[in-house]
Order: C-alpha cells, then sequence, then structure tokens
C-alpha cells in the first residue's frame, strides 16, 4: 500500500533508465529498493532525490561512511520513519556497522532521547559557555 | 526560566555533591553546566541520568567518542530540543569535531529529514530484502 | 489491529448513527472510513471529532479544499501519522489535487523538514524584522 | 547564540556574495536573514541549500507561492522550529496572506495535529480503499 | 516576539470580552495568560479552543485534574513546545502536583522516550496479544 | 521484519534467562512480549533496559500505576510509536484503566496536540507567571 500508484514499467522513461542505471554502478548491485521505484512517478523528483544522495552519502567526505549512515539512522528512527529506520539499518551493516557497533549506537540514540525529554521538562535554559560566538 | 526551581546551594546535599565532583573529575573541569544544576532539584534523578551519560558517553566502547556526540546532536536536532543542541555541539567540538565534519553532520541530517518526509508521504513499502531475519 | 476494540453493528446506537448519516451525507458517499468506525467505541469522542472535521474542512471558508487538504497532508506526513498520511491524500485527490500538485508538494515539504532541521542544528537566532509586533 | 560562530564579513567570499546577491535579486529586497548570515559558515552547504530554496519556492509551479509558504508552516510548526515559523509566517504575510486565512491555517493545522494524535492512539488499520495502486 | 499581532484593548471586542470573562471565572484568578491573549486575533479561534479547553481539562471527567495535567505536559515536552510545557507544570502544580510526583512523572515521560526509540529502531513487530480485537 | 535478527533459543544465554525470569515473576505471567525477545539479541541492553522500565514501572512510587502507563502512552501516541502505543495500552487496561479512562486520555492527549500546534505557530511568548524561580 503507498499513496502513489506504483509505475509499471518505469524503466520505460529514459529520465528514470538514467537514475536506476546510475544507482546500480554506484552500488555495484541490481537491487533497486522501493523508494525509488515509487519515487519514479515523478522523474524530476527522482533524479533530484537521488543526485543529493549520491553526493552526499556515496561521494568521500569529512565523514565515514558506515558515520554518515548511523546519523541517517538516528534521524529517521527519531522521526519514526519505519521504511527509512529498515533502509539505513540495512545500508550501515551492507556497510560494515557491527553488532556492537549497532548495540552501542542504540544505546547513545536511546540516551539522547531520555535527555532531550528531561531538558525539554524542564525548559533548562542554555549555559553562555555553549555560544559559538563566545567560544571564538 | 525554568519549570523547576534552580536549587541554592545544591552541593549542600552530599548525593549532589558527589555527583558533582564525578562530573568534574570525568570532565577534568570545574564547569557545571545547567542540566546538571537543574535536575540537582531531585538527587535519585540527577544520579540515576549522570550514571547512565557517565557509562554511555564517557565510556570506551564500539563507538567513537566524537561519532557518539554526533549521533546526540542528530538525536537532538530531530527533537527540536535547543539545550541538546547546543550542548552536545559544544561537546563534539570539544572532543574534536572538526569544522568539515560539522558541515557534513548537518549535511546527512538534512538530507535525512527529507528523504524522511518523502518516505512517510508515499507510505513506501519496507522492501523484503532489508528483513534482518531474512538477511540471517 | 487497533487498541480498542471494533464495535460489532455500530448504528445500533443511535448517536453513532446520526454521525455516520451525516458523514455519508457531507460526503456524499457510503464509505465510512475505519477512523470513524473505531471512533465509535465512544460516541461523545465520534460526535466531536466529526463535528469539528466537518467545520473545518467541509465547509466554505478563506482557503480552498484542496489546500486544506495539503495542509493536512503537511501536518500528518510530519507526525508521522500512517493512517492520516493515507486517508488525506485520498481525500486531497477526490478534491482535486492533481499529479504534478502532489509532486510539488511533496517537494516543498521535503525541503521544509530539510531546512528546519538546519534551522534547529545552527540554532540560527530570530530575525528581528519577523516579530510581527515590530511589523504592526 | 548559536551553535556555529557568525562569520565577519561574509561576502569577502565571492561564493556567499555570489548566493547573497542572488537572494537580494530574486526577493527584490537588501534584507539578508539569520539563516543565510549563519549558513554562511559553510559555502558549499549555503549554495545548495539556497538553490534548492529558489528552486523549489521561488519559481513558479503547479502550487501558488502562498500556498507553498503555507506548507511550509505546517511542516515547520509539527516540527517546532521556532526560527522556521517566525520566517515563514513572516514570507506567506509577504506573499499575500489574509488574516483570514492565516486564521484557517491554524484550524486546519490544529485539526490535524489532534487528529493525528487519534488516530495513532487508536493504531487505525489503513482502509483497503485507500490504496493508490487499488484505486490506479 | 509572536507570528501574530497582540491585539490592543482585546476586550474592546465583546466576543473576547467573554471568553475571557469566563476564563477568570473558571480559574478564579483574574490573571489571563500569553496564550489567550494572542489567540484573540481571531475571536472564533479563541471562542472554540477555549470552549474545548474548558470541556476537557475544567469539567469533572472519569481522569483527576492534576493526572489531566500531567497527561497535557508529557504531549506538550514530547512534541517540545516550550510555551506549553511551562503552562502546563504551572497548572498542574496550581493542581496540587507534589515534587514527588513532579519528578516521577520526569521518569516516566524519560524511559517512555528512551523506550520508543529502541522499539523504533528495532522495529519490533507488534505482538499479536496486544490486538484488542483479539482480547475482546 | 525487524532489523536485527531475533535470536534463536535466547535463554540458552544464563544472563537473557535471568531477565527473562524476571519479567515473568514480576508480571505474574508466563508470556514474554516481542520487545525483550529483539533486546535478546545484546544481554547488556536488555539487562539495563529492563532494569529500569522495573524501577520505574513496577516499583511503587508517587504515581499510581495506571497513571504511568497513561503517561507512557500519551508519550509514545505523540513519538508516532506503533509498538509502544499497543503494549501500553494493553497494560494501562491490565492494570485497571477503565472505557471512561482510556476516552479520557485521548480527549486530553488530542486537545494537547491542537494546543501545542497553536502556541507553536503563533510563538506565544513564555509568561513570567510560569517561571518556576519568580514562584520560589
Amino acid at each position: 500500500m503507498s499513496t502513489v500508484t506504483k509505475v509499471q514499467n518505469p524503466e520505460a522513461d529514459p529520465r528514470v533508465k538514467a537514475v536506476f542505471d546510475d544507482i546500480r554502478t554506484t552500488r555495484k548491485s541490481d537491487f533497486i529498493n522501493n523508494m525509488w521505484l515509487y519515487l519514479a512517478f515523478d522523474p524530476d523528483l527522482l533524479e533530484k532525490t537521488w543526485a543529493e544522495v549520491k553526493a552526499v552519502m556515496a561521494t568521500p567526505s569529512a565523514l565515514d561512511p558506515v558515520v554518515k549512515e548511523m546519523l541517517y539512522i538516528a534521524v529517521s528512527v527519531t522521526n519514526g520513519c519505519s521504511y527509512c529506520a529498515h533502509s539505513h539499518t540495512a545500508a550501515a551493516k551492507a556497510k560494515g556497522m557491527t553488532g556492537e557497533q549497532h548495540a552501542d549506537l542504540l544505546r547513545v540514540i536511546a540516551l539522547a532521547a531520555k535527555t532531550n525529554q528531561l531538558a525539554v521538562a524542564l525548559q533548562v535554559p542554555v549555559d553562555a559557555a555553549f555560544d559559538a560566538d563566545r567560544q571564538a
């Protein structure tokens, strides 16, 4: 079940085919997951979304690919996105996240959710020492 | 402004003093930030919260301390916790997060929030390939 | 699966029947969706919820009915409400939302989620120029 | 207070100056709001964020500019982003949102938050009739 | 700072005056807090919001008034609503919430946020035993 | 479907068996729900999570057990945690929550979500009267 109709034979559209080919090449896998199959209903949205995902997640940068996937999990879980929790946990494992790292990730994001709740409930005032302009 | 009254002279309570001393020792700093000053209104809550924060964040584990702080930022930002965004960004910088890593972190969590929104809006069905039991 | 037991033969209760009749008349359709079938477990909650939905969503007002449904989708998706994303996307389409408008809606709410994340992460101070009292 | 240090004389960097010039031209105003001033700490993030905001929000598309700003408000409020609620309410007014439309927007997003809460609390099962594939 | 202009002399409008008078009578206090002062920009929204708050929160029902305020705090904190966390914590105290109850409330909502995070991260399947229809 | 592989024969691990035995004793029931079965993938996380749940939820404290379950529901629903909404609604009923209390709970959390949305949309400034330090 979805809110948009899944396109039949999406690669008949050359823009969709180009994106799917690039996904397969980038990931060295023939598997195209549902996120892209459903986004194909609007080729422009598909192209731009994939371009950004590729630039941020599949291009070498200041953070390690596994760390980036773990950050993605942290946001996705906090937002309650079931699809994203599944897809990015699978991606993190594929990129090398160990069982110990997975458990550690869970410990950190669970604790963060807990202390976020306390800080908001107490309405703790922000310490002046945390001001980046003051630190400068 | 806060929802609990800040305790005057909190270290008059030996349980509070013990926690504050441990915070100072663990962090090698005299600074006690507002989160702990306000939590001191209930010594039990203060003790248990600090014990968990110390165990998860200040004890060597499978993830690097800077990575753990970045995961904390990811959750705190997604939850909209202003205090936590400030305190954990300061902590991440103190533990070595560079400006390039900070920008990269922002790119990842911003993209995650964006694709979370798309996946929920489309109600994309979870691919069977992501099932951990199937992968086993 | 649900957290309340679905009422068998809910229209045996005249208050429930009156609400369901009004839903059918207002929508010019015999279909009663699950939200109302499950809310029937408490006739008072059913009556008040429907009265408000009818007043806000099915009564001519300053905003177009399709725009109101799109706003409903924006909130529902951000809250991660799967049922609501489904029901209000279907409603928006039934009221005339085109495929191009749907894609545009997705682009806007995805971008909003992304820049929300950046603004919270940076803790950007609110510009004085945005103060409605100053504008007055 | 912010989590990044505000750049002094940001337009000394030609990439930042080019973005700020484009913001001024696009908006026909000399005012640069804090979001862009703070994002200037990373020219790449500034450029890409502005490019997407301009493409989605300042380019004619299937939805009216005021509607797009109202959708932005809906997401920002649901995410609890104070800065974004302020900046996009100001933008919506600047683009013509009337007081009556503003009140109507509030009525819709408040009701949506309320029924989202009910649907999640009841765990209402999604009706098969809402499935886009079935509708196709 | 606010997104709507605060009405000068709001009680010049008889509809606003009637609501404010009812707030004062219901609460046995002359104090009108900002929520109502700002909602006065739209008398219809003011009337309907107050009517619902009065019916749900100030009318005897199956739950104790202090419990209802604590539930309000739980939702408000989870939504990150600073104003609401403040106003409902003050209300709960005014209605008799003790310091021990406040600390207990914090323990429960902090733990809930933590295990919510774990359940979503693990994508734990719902046990059939929790189905209300099966329990019936 | 889950993001971790369900352990086969989890009680072969004595640490897991000890936790499961304590759950059965504490709850006076043989039923172990999926949350604990899945958490068993990491015995340390299982032990610590259960210890905290037992201390907060199954130990006499300033709040009634049913009230604590209702607060848990309020947070879980606001976070959109489907599993948690199910498990804690079942727990609240098992501990004596009546149908009238359930409906009242829904009324309160739905109203809270609605007025949270209004307060954030209006960016209502916090009244000085709500400051706990001022009240002291």
